[in-house]
């Protein structure tokens, strides 16, 4: 493929074979996929998880919510506190798609009521360590009180979810499986409390180590995972994954090299990946991890060479005296990124590795 | 105005006020304003420019310097190593404007002639202290081999430009003009070297710290300095505006509100802002701050209230126990970005105070 700028490749096979992973697991263990959209944010990669058999989905804003309810999605999770502001567009939604709002306080489910003409489902936030957004799981008194504000209103309770997001702190599988059953158990208690009242309370569950790494979601009705569907060093160094299930790539033309200082310039920058950054297994801090790229995409090995900072265009990769003479201006290097769904959203298209152009969600209105 | 979601609001005023600042100076002090308009990316306010009397403008991409030959910049610079494989593109806006390409190494300038049909210039970038790109001051040796590669081709030789990035580290305008002293020094020292056998060349020199503070630019021929034209709290932070200066605000739907850890969950998340942070003068660290929003954009007098941690889309805001109480869901508080540069690309659109969008380059191909 003929690469002259700093271009997301996309690896359809490798991201196939992840959604596969995750709708066959889904499958044999008797739980609901309905996987998180804000990764891939694109019509085209929704349609593969739809291939698999997916009918519901996860976004993180109500504008995701009509990007994909206007491609046929019918069973729509906002997974994102209700900004009871976009009334008029989640009233619009709520007419084309079943609408499923989080809410984490009892103030918004009534300011919502106030401007709610069509029925909606409340899904209730809970905190089981993450401490982002959500109820504290043994604080029945706030719950009973957003249950309390739903009744005879166009507002339907269909259950309990949560984020484990402290499982992007764990670095091994045993560690991922232990917060697993932490957070697990805590949903289930909750609904063990509740479920005399509403025998047909849901749990929903979501985040991409969890989620890969267990075998087992007894008691869980629904998953939510989203990052797997392309993955990243991040997942790597957590444990979710190998670095040959990352399904996305930045090409990045060589600009400049600089051998004294063991520097290669490449486009590609903050603007290209966003600005996250992980500490590696031998404690480096890392924008991106560089591959050599290959007539079918990228080799499975990684180069001794990686982003050690990024300005808004410009990409700064350290490479050691081994391989800094191999590389000159006019090259391209493959870059795997830090977090795959802020570099998508960064990029806002795809390029498959036979040079489709697969298109996202736009960012202007 | 009806705020409903994470919008990114201009006040046109501000950003007039400052282009005239910078327009004014240039004027004054006899140098040529040649704006980087990576900031904004956007035709409209390139437009603002031009009705200042600007006809040049710096770019950091060919596709950026397609974009605004589109709009009929008919000058303009791509301040980033030039990318040889963009040969194609090149060629086409060499033939619709004047092109000048930056260049760091003789090997860059080689690998261009060779598929070069339209004439275009080569500034060289020197590296007067920040260490990303450039050839050090000093080293004549390849200086002379970049020229030695333009003889008799179609890249004409224009002069010596420079970042002078290291000025992010000030936080004092003292410290600024020390670094614009010694910067502007050594790019002096090298037109002296080099006006013999080119006296018309050009030295140019841009970045906002250095540009807003500095009131003497002897000896300089341009300034290409681009995010003055919002400013950020990182440039106050820094010496090169106050915060009544900063024209964008991303203004913040409240979703959640947790008293007991004194925080306040904006929808506003690394997808609105990007991830830049700042340690600020009181030693935080910080992804925004905060001000209250009103009638005519909004106040002047920042909030104790910052947003400590971001992620996709939920800002988790810092509030102290005076402020907590003050802020409901449904809410809307303005935040004032930490880098500009990177929240405009990130949002892909402004909202002007009276309600007009203004679109920017598209991220999609």
């Amino acid at each position: 493929m003929q690469i002259s700028r700093p271009t997301l490749l996309l690896d359809e096979k490798k991201c196939k074979a992840n959604i596969k992973m995750m709708a066959d697991k889904a499958k044999k263990t008797g739980v609901v996929l309905r996987p998180h959209f804000k990764t891939h944010q694109s019509h085209e990669i929704g349609r593969w998880f739809r291939a698999q058999g997916v009918t519901k989905c996860t976004v993180s804003s109500i504008r995701m919510a009509s990007y994909f309810a206007a491609d046929g999605w019918e069973d729509i999770t906002v997974a994102f506190p209700t900004n009871v502001l976009e009334i008029n567009e989640i009233n619009r939604l709520a007419s084309v798609c079943k609408l499923n709002l989080a809410f984490v306080s009892p103030e918004a489910v009534r300011k919502l009521k106030a401007g709610l003409v069509r029925p909606v489902q409340c899904v209730i936030e809970i905190d089981t360590g993450y401490h982002r957004t959500g109820v504290a799981p043994d604080d029945f008194k706030l719950i009973d009180s957003i249950l309390a504000e739903l009744k005879d209103s166009l507002v339907a309770f269909k259950g309990f979810f949560c984020h484990s997001g402290q499982s992007y702190n764990d670095r091994s599988k045993e560690a991922i499986l232990k917060t697993y059953r932490e957070t697990s158990d805590q949903m289930k208690s909750i609904a063990n409390h509740y479920r005399e009242a509403f025998p047909a309370l849901e749990l929903s569950m979501g985040d991409t180590p969890t989620c890969s790494v267990s075998a087992d979601f007894e008691g869980i009705h629904e998953l939510r995972p989203g990052n797997f569907v392309f993955f990243d060093i991040t997942q790597r160094v957590i444990g979710s994954c190998t670095n040959d299930d990352i399904a996305i790539a930045m090409a990045c033309p060589v600009v400049a090299v600089y051998p004294e200082r063991n520097e290669i310039i490449v486009h590609g920058g903050g603007v290209h990946f966003s600005k996250d950054t992980l500490k590696r297994e031998d404690g480096k801090v890392v924008f991106g991890e560089a591959v050599r790229l290959n007539d079918h995409g990228w080799d499975a090995q990684l180069l001794p060479i990686y982003a050690k900072s990024l300005s808004q265009e410009h990409g700064i990769l350290y490479a050691p005296d081994s391989e800094i003479g191999k590389y000159k201006v006019g090259d391209v290097l493959g870059i795997l990124p830090v977090h795959s769904c802020l570099t998508a959203d960064a990029m806002g298209e795809y390029r498959t590795l036979d040079g489709k152009l697969i298109d996202m969600m736009p960012k202007a209105s």
